[in-house]
């Protein structure tokens, strides 16, 4: 019996999440699926992050036990011809038998990433979010700097959240221009149900002129939901990258 | 009656092409779908690139004539709010009644996008070629150099073409790198059909060591479909710009 570890990364357009639902195509059931047709045992993946239906990701990562004989390194090939073209393993390997992805430290990093345009623009519509009127990304990235630290994040949080506690540690948060787009990308060590949407809907309030830069510190010290921006769409979060503290 | 100018952006990914079929989703009838709704006209766009099944486009051109009392302008806005979501107009205005987007002179810019990786990514997939091994940014420059001119291209042809003179004129062709990915961009007073595919075909065979840059002027003057390299995949295909010598 060995575990193997897998970064995956998907195209969330159509799939109702990572997780699995009574109804709909999810990460974890086509990947659950080309592990099974691969191995001919019965496996359900252990995920870190469960995300949302529309939410991407460059690298959420999984981890199963196998009794299988193909090489831990080999996976990420073999999985790739059975999974469809919007899934890809972009890396497996073995890891310790204890390892598990959500009890493990470690360091999630998202992208929220925003076009701004009066008008749809086609090619970007399913990876990025629309802003109509221009944004002000030097205000957004002052306000940003507010939510670095250990802070309780209960007004950056759906409130039918079920976490036991809303602090949370943020150890990065940067708005900057990528060509014609704005990212707003987020490291922590863990994020609320929503956390990330709900910090883009706000900074967008910043860059808008609406709010200002330090009413992100007043969201943050008012712990209180109704306080914050909107919830942003989900097209424009990807969950860019997971690093473990101790993988082995 | 006035004739309104279309610039067209879309996303070919489930489109069978621009041009109305017997079977499938177009851009032209989708085009005329939305201004028939809201002219009640019974009116049929003309347009300027008949673009192939999965090919994109940031500024293809579509006119028509019309009695409707829309200023030209606003029916930019007036069509978006009826167009599915992969097409958008991204201008709207009104051009001399003989104005014809084939008839007219003007100058095509497409770009073919690439990107090296041994595994599928699905947030690339949609929109770039996947190449599996490196590619020679430098060498495919040079080849391409080949290209500018008014050249015979009856290699970098469909052998099924109807066009009376394989004779066309090549303003640029530049390869450079776009953040990770490798651009091909092309811009000419024409173009034959599939051209921009098999040059970008025959140019991967040069940045991956198969061919040598001056092959691509062998097989220029070889007029030779069975010289240059294959037809690259649609969906790396993006016709970028259309600009008209005389519009009005």
């Amino acid at each position: 019996m060995k575990r193997i570890f897998l970064r995956v990364a998907y195209d969330g357009t159509d799939f109702v999440g990572w997780q699995i639902q009574n109804e709909g195509r999810t990460v974890e059931g086509e990947l659950n699926k080309a592990i099974n047709a691969l191995t001919g045992e019965t496996i359900e993946v252990i995920g870190a992050s469960r995300t949302d239906s529309g939410v991407h990701a460059k690298g959420n990562v999984a981890v199963f036990d196998t009794e299988s004989t193909v090489p831990a390194d080999r996976f990420m090939y073999a999985l790739n011809s059975l999974l469809p073209e919007d899934i890809s393993v972009v890396e497996s390997r073995e890891v310790a038998p204890d390892f598990h992805p959500r009890h493990c430290s470690s360091i999630k990093t998202y992208e929220y990433r925003i076009f701004v345009s009066r008008i749809n623009d086609p090619l970007k519509r399913r990876y990025a979010y629309r802003f109509p009127t221009e944004l002000n990304v030097e205000r957004m990235d002052e306000a940003a700097k507010y939510l670095i630290g250990e802070h309780d994040f209960k007004s950056f949080c759906c409130v039918r959240t079920q976490a036991e506690t809303t602090v949370r540690k943020i150890y990065s948060a940067d708005v900057f221009h990528d060509g014609d787009d704005i990212v707003i990308r987020v490291s922590g060590a863990g994020f609320l149900y929503n956390m990330v949407r709900i910090i883009a809907g706000s900074l967008m309030e910043v860059g808008s002129g609406k709010k200002d830069p330090v009413h992100i510190k007043e969201v943050l010290d008012g712990t209180d939901r109704t306080l914050a921006g909107p919830t942003a769409e989900p097209q424009g979060l990807t969950l860019f990258n997971i690093e473990f503290a101790d993988e082995q």
